[in-house]
């Protein structure tokens, strides 16, 4: 995609010929770790994993990744990206006794660049005791599934230091369409909370006026593609359109976690002091999809909530819908 | 774009080579109406176009149209669209004393696409009277405005007989993005309200968003460049971004008319019985937008009363946004 | 009760003696209008009653009330009273073949009362063609259902002249707790609209409350009662407890009505350009309540739909709760 | 009231006589304190008072009630009751240096009545530690504002074990209205908050209507003289609508501690997984109302933001409006 390779160019001072400027390091190699690792591999990067149980990091290895022995290892790597799974896995993972930063011979990286979605609280904390070795924080919360990342179509709001963003910025936009730098300390992190109150919404009301043209006489895949060719289509909408259907709720994200970022986007929405009716509601409806049973399903089976609440059974349309993830934009 | 034009010719059974299948016509060549002839010029079709005030159509008579007297000078085409401002107006273009259908030659175009907004009720009287004569209906109405069409991003939802639309399509598709058939009857209507509703509900959920974003610390233009380059960005995101971030409320849609969606929308919701509590929510806060006062300025004005809510007072970035819409696919 | 007593002597002016100063007429005995009909004929007044099917008036007759051989009949008297179902049946039994004006001989009440629940459209007829034969319309529609009349405790909004209302006060008086003057013209049916909108929002919000209260280990009888002994306890709270407690949604009023009064109360909203945020939402769980079935159940299913949101199954405390209705007034 | 006297005595076992049986402690004699404590005294009650500031005891002490020098010595009291400001006030008179339970005599109250709003964690914390002591907590935060109070129109919620409430029960029915027995532990404190939320919801509800009904042509007082007069009437809707004719913000109750109580009744909900879609639709206006800079005025000016809202300027009626609260019941 020409576009969007200029753009990188323009945004990041220039690309080509980066991609071994500096030693990275990959800590957490879960599904999404991988596969954004994969493409700095891909790039050509110098990079070294570790993930706690090693079987994880294979696959990166035989694509050439170096296999690091332990987190502290890769304390000497010059930026090191993060992704694991809460807020005590990430203190863990870099102040923990066999952490990062654990090593007696005083290396530590540069950078750190966290991906994973933890508290602002977890996040300032490192923050700060890491700064004492000489070594920036980057908040970098990713937008996007592992379908997402795989098709290198991720984002991430990045926050801190300005002059580390700057180092990092190469491989942050090696890893999807480019990423943004909204400031310093853990503002990144609300970014993440805005960004997740938006997409269930949109997921309400694509469940809303989905059922209504149904009921209207209107096939659930003619109305999808419409609005999918629409000025509201996006990725999301595209990639939701094959679940809504042909009713498959198989979890990418389930309610039960929708309503968690929902809880904590509307309680920085409280302390902000910022009414948020629309998002407000849609928290009640997650909580009442959650109450129905649907807890473990998809949030796309809010879907299922709506037509039931307009007394309408839902079949599958067995549709061979397209996600718009098909092709990698690499 | 390669992938859009195999879409577009896998979909309408090959575009090359029919731009001058069928004798096209034009009626109502106002800002929208005037967009969407340019482009059939384009393409190298054969149209004639009319237009009340004949100076409007003028420019599309110096890109290759041939003015027509009358409206009824057009029923001999074989495809005539239009883009009229009201259900009385389309009416009256149509069954008028000196409409469409008027002539006593008897001629009459095989098929009418009307891509106008119209209400389902005016669709259906002009679909009924001139089945009569042998033309059949499609209803299609726009989604996009005229900066969108310029763009070559509009799309419509196109209902009526398939065997109309399969004669339409290919004309409809050097539109711009491509059309959906949705179904018989009037059901683009439904298709358009839904469209709508959608709309109007993430403009609000948007406004949220961008409020607690930017009270937590975050420029407007930083947060909306990360939305815009997650899987949540749309085109719409995209185009409102610049209202968002440098508070232009001039108005492309005004909110009184975004009400007027709503009314319908929702109306339509309670005919056919399918409850849209968000939707439902965002009408009543469009409507309070106007009891504000800010009844004709762009819906985007929903960011000021969200902000005048959260205790901000706004001031414009005076950044330099691009809107999405610079470049036309073509 | 003494106080009420007193309220209604200084409200109209002295209301005693005045039980036989007009002679009285009540046209349509179904449930409502007999029990208040009832209430005229325990206070001694000169009544001559009318229904359709006659078997329904033999009743009040045995009370002490003249049978009417026909609406028309019924124009000799001073003050009439309406209670009819519907708007159709209000200007049938008024303006219609055998109607209340169809007398040739040019008899005609000074005042109608209508209590019934209809339009302002058909209101606004008959109040006009009653006009030009001299007899004025009160609009008195009744906020309570029967139980509530026959415990003494109903009132109406009235409007239309006010010297008309001077001459019914006395006897709109004995109907139940006093009545209120709202105004000229059918502004009394917005009146009636606002109540059913209040009790509406009332009604869903006691459902969560007490949804909340029951999962934190709260019977619903301890909370009903406690809430019910508080300042926000109302006679609806009151005589909804059963309900409430007992799971009985044997209708007094069913979902689909409610729905109906939510689709008239927000109409009106529209027309006057008044948001309302809580209504509009109330109306949503509404048509969701009878898009899950209960549509022909009692409103306050609305608590049944509570519970199931909040994954509770509700089972019926069978306790013995007043309905605070149990006494009448008289 | 003979009716609600007949339920004391059924309710508490015979109160007659009781009045002297136990001796009374009360600590803190603000507003509601001074209230409440007035009303034992009233009864012929054995009261002992103790306030930080003892100037404002004094007026009790003149009523009869016997000075305490200090809170330690309320110790020797049968039964205390206690109203304080927050959660940490009562931490500090209970458990504090100088607080009740400091004295070394060992003497301690077989009950302790907390008739304050604080949070369910410090009175289980209260709780837990006077149990050491043989002193039984119940928790009885009060339903009802001073005015409420001092027109004997209170009630309260009470938990905690059921053999202290039926030593406390003859006295706590003295306060009020009676109160209701709702379960052990720190229920009642939810019964509080459940109380709060139905309040703020009604409070928004008649501000929509009321506004509805004033773009009707209908006056403030008489749409509210209407209502309370119909089963929808409360002694809340009652004594708020002198603020809503006259438009006196004056706080009894400010919209910022609403908020707090919409904070803390959702988190209940939250915690609980019951869905409140109105409950956190009308949290929302409230933090919409604090956002415009009535966080300082009573909650009443919700009626002033909906006006708004719906393009009205309100004017005060300067009507003599009845708050309803006018007789006291003894």
């Amino acid at each position: 995609m020409q576009t969007i390779v200029t753009k990188r160019r323009e945004g990041s001072g220039g690309m080509v010929g980066q991609e071994n400027a500096r030693r990275l390091g990959w800590l957490g190699t879960g599904r999404m770790g991988a596969e954004m690792a994969r493409r700095l591999l891909a790039a050509g990067c110098d990079l070294a994993v570790y993930n706690r149980s090693p079987a994880r990091a294979e696959p990166l290895v035989r694509l050439g990744a170096k296999p690091a022995g332990s987190a502290a290892e890769l304390a000497a790597r010059d930026i090191v990206f993060i992704t694991v799974g809460s807020s005590d896995d990430l203190i863990s993972a870099v102040l923990g006794r066999d952490g990062l930063m654990s090593g007696t011979a005083g290396a530590a990286p540069k950078v750190l660049v966290d991906c994973s979605t933890v508290s602002a609280e977890a996040s300032a904390r490192v923050r700060a005791e890491i700064a004492d070795r000489g070594t920036a924080l980057l908040a970098a919360p990713v937008m996007g599934n592992p379908k997402v990342v795989q098709a290198g179509k991720m984002t991430a709001a990045v926050s801190g230091p300005r002059d580390a963003f700057v180092i990092a910025e190469p491989y942050l936009n090696m890893l999807g369409r480019g990423v943004t730098y909204v400031g310093e300390g853990e503002v990144a992190r609300t970014v993440k909370l805005c960004h997740n109150l938006f997409l269930g919404v949109v997921a309400q009301s694509l469940a809303e006026t989905t059922i209504l043209a149904e009921k209207s006489g209107i096939s659930r895949q003619a109305f999808l593609a419409c609005l999918n060719k629409s000025v509201m289509g996006s990725l999301f909408t595209g990639y939701k359109t094959p679940a809504y259907v042909n009713l498959d709720f198989e979890p990418t994200f389930t309610a039960t976690l929708l309503r968690k970022d929902f809880d904590l986007g509307l309680a920085a929405a409280r302390e902000h002091e910022v009414p948020m009716p629309v998002a407000a509601i849609v928290h009640q409806l997650i909580q009442s999809l959650v109450g129905r049973g649907y807890g473990d399903a998809d949030f796309a089976a809010l879907l299922q909530q709506e037509a039931e609440s307009a007394g309408l059974s839902l079949v599958s349309e067995h549709a061979d819908v397209p996600d718009g993830l098909g092709t990698s934009e690499t």
